[in-house]
């Protein structure tokens, strides 16, 4: 299974997801700025992905650097300036400098061997969870010997620290045996399903083929899909859940064809101070993720776009919430 | 209002639609062979337009020639070549042989004049039968002032010899000054919303926003659609509708959300050899449609796509078809 981050003895590398799917590039990372460098220019995305590979920056902020306040204070703020709003990013960089504390008088060479080494630990608890989120859904797969999937955007290796969330049980299921085809959605309009998805597939050698976004009902119709799976960007107290534009398309598709709809994500995705989705505010995207595909635009006038960056699904349209605290059903109480 | 077809003393121009929305480059169209190579390019492409532009290029293959059973051979089936099953593009070229034989013994370049007339005439016919539809499809919009409509695809004026269908009855809606906003859906993979009807759209001063075919879902949750309004490939017997790959993820999105969905169309569009929906063979386009935007690869195997032409939408989920012969209510009865 292909991962975003590469660890080396004291580096890490970052698979260029900017050049995928036609073009397998990967970018050394040896220091904080490299690390900045990254996720700003979305070499490495995916929240959890970001804030694995921000642990990894903080430590290589302290390679050959005594960490005094100062030299944390630079670091901590060159990396939360790449995402001023990302959680995953704030919580492993709010981590890594809670730990730092403890290291405080070490030799700066231990020190720094410390800090990559609880990166590290940081990156194989992300895989880790992900399994397990794995593991959970495949309790909802059990009366079939094989199920044909359908997914939307890249909630997968690529975008955490490995495995991913909703393709983390995709291939908990093709572990077990029980996958037929997965369907991708390609995605629109930043193309993750297109460029990532079935990139994902592709090397992990699993049976994929790639959708429009507008095709999932006309599948739905004939009876060609078992289940949805997506991720999920933020979900609240009642299950809302808040996820890439078009997951809510999916949701009504599934309510009218009887195919149930399952959201996976990490735990923490759960925010208690929102207690339905109607408190979500949905941003928006540049036009130009819409109006442009590479060098083409594609309207005739690039304002005259909307492209909000997600949709919120009603918690009574999902069928089950997969999490690495175990799987919770409709109506929820967390 | 753009339109896809000039007509100049004794030749036409063509909109090459392969350029827009960002280039307007007219082709000028003397022969029949120009005409044959226009249409197979797709410089212009919509069946009815196509229809028109055959009938022109018909009577331009006897501009200097006095016409015999071998030439009218001769042209009919050059024309006819260029889009083997094309059912408007048959019946215009049928339609001009016949009205040839009417002119037999009469002078060259007086058949030509004739010829060349007969083509305009079958062009204001269709563009008259699409602006009888529009007027039609006011009836159903009478208890608002102002209606925000979604459409899919191009049914306009470029895809027709003027006005259009689905934008017809748009385009009287906003004559009526019952217009608000038109959301006009990119249309994956072909993007004929984005490229053709926002470009349509933008010539005509109507307020529309291109929108990815995933986001019509949650419009229609914030309440933000009053109506959706397509064309039709084809309506067999019960009103059952094979339309552009989409159509039935709206009709589902309409009847979640209980808004109407309108098809609008020539009466000829029904085809009574046909029971239902079922009886419809749906085609595959080519993978490179979506495989490619451009010149930009975006999925990693272009075989491994699903590339439908068109889907077929229920006829109880249609809640009007309105063509040039009426307006008809579920359950249709033609």
């Amino acid at each position: 299974m292909i991962e975003p981050i590469r660890v080396k003895a004291d580096s890490i590398e970052l698979l260029n997801q900017l050049l995928l799917p036609t073009t397998e590039e990967w970018v050394l990372i040896q220091t904080a700025e490299d690390t900045a460098e990254a996720i700003r220019n979305m070499v490495v995305r995916g929240a959890p992905a970001i804030g694995v590979t921000a642990a990894y920056g903080f430590a290589m902020g302290f390679r050959n650097t005594v960490a005094d306040s100062e030299s944390v204070l630079r670091v901590k703020k060159l990396l939360l300036s790449t995402r001023p709003t990302a959680v995953n990013l704030h919580w492993a960089v709010e981590h890594m400098v809670q730990f730092q504390k403890g290291l405080i008088g070490q030799d700066a060479s231990l020190a720094f061997i410390r800090l990559f080494s609880e990166a590290k630990r940081v990156h194989d608890e992300d895989r880790q969870m992900n399994q397990t989120i794995g593991r959970y859904g495949l309790d909802l797969f059990t009366d079939k010997c094989s199920y044909d999937v359908l997914t939307h955007c890249n909630a997968g290796s690529l975008a955490t620290g490995g495995y991913g969330t909703a393709l983390g049980m995709i291939y908990s299921l093709h572990e077990a045996g029980k996958l037929g085809m997965v369907f991708v959605d390609e995605t629109r309009p930043y193309l993750q399903g297109a460029r990532l998805t079935a990139y994902e597939l592709e090397k992990a050698g699993i049976n994929y083929r790639v959708i429009c976004d507008n095709m999932a009902a006309s599948l739905m119709r004939q009876g060609k899909i078992d289940a949805v799976i997506t991720g999920a960007d933020r979900i609240a107290k009642n299950g809302d859940t808040a996820n890439k534009i078009g997951t809510y398309n999916l949701a009504v598709l599934c309510s009218f064809h009887n195919v149930p709809l399952y959201i996976a994500a990490p735990y923490t995705t759960l925010d208690r101070n929102i207690a339905d989705g109607s408190e979500i505010v949905i941003e928006d995207r540049p036009a130009h993720e819409l109006a442009w595909i590479g060098d083409r635009q594609i309207v005739p006038d690039p304002e005259k776009v909307i492209n909000p960056s997600f949709d919120v699904t009603p918690a009574n349209l999902i069928k089950a919430i997969v999490t690495n605290e175990g799987v919770f059903f409709h109506p929820y109480r967390f």
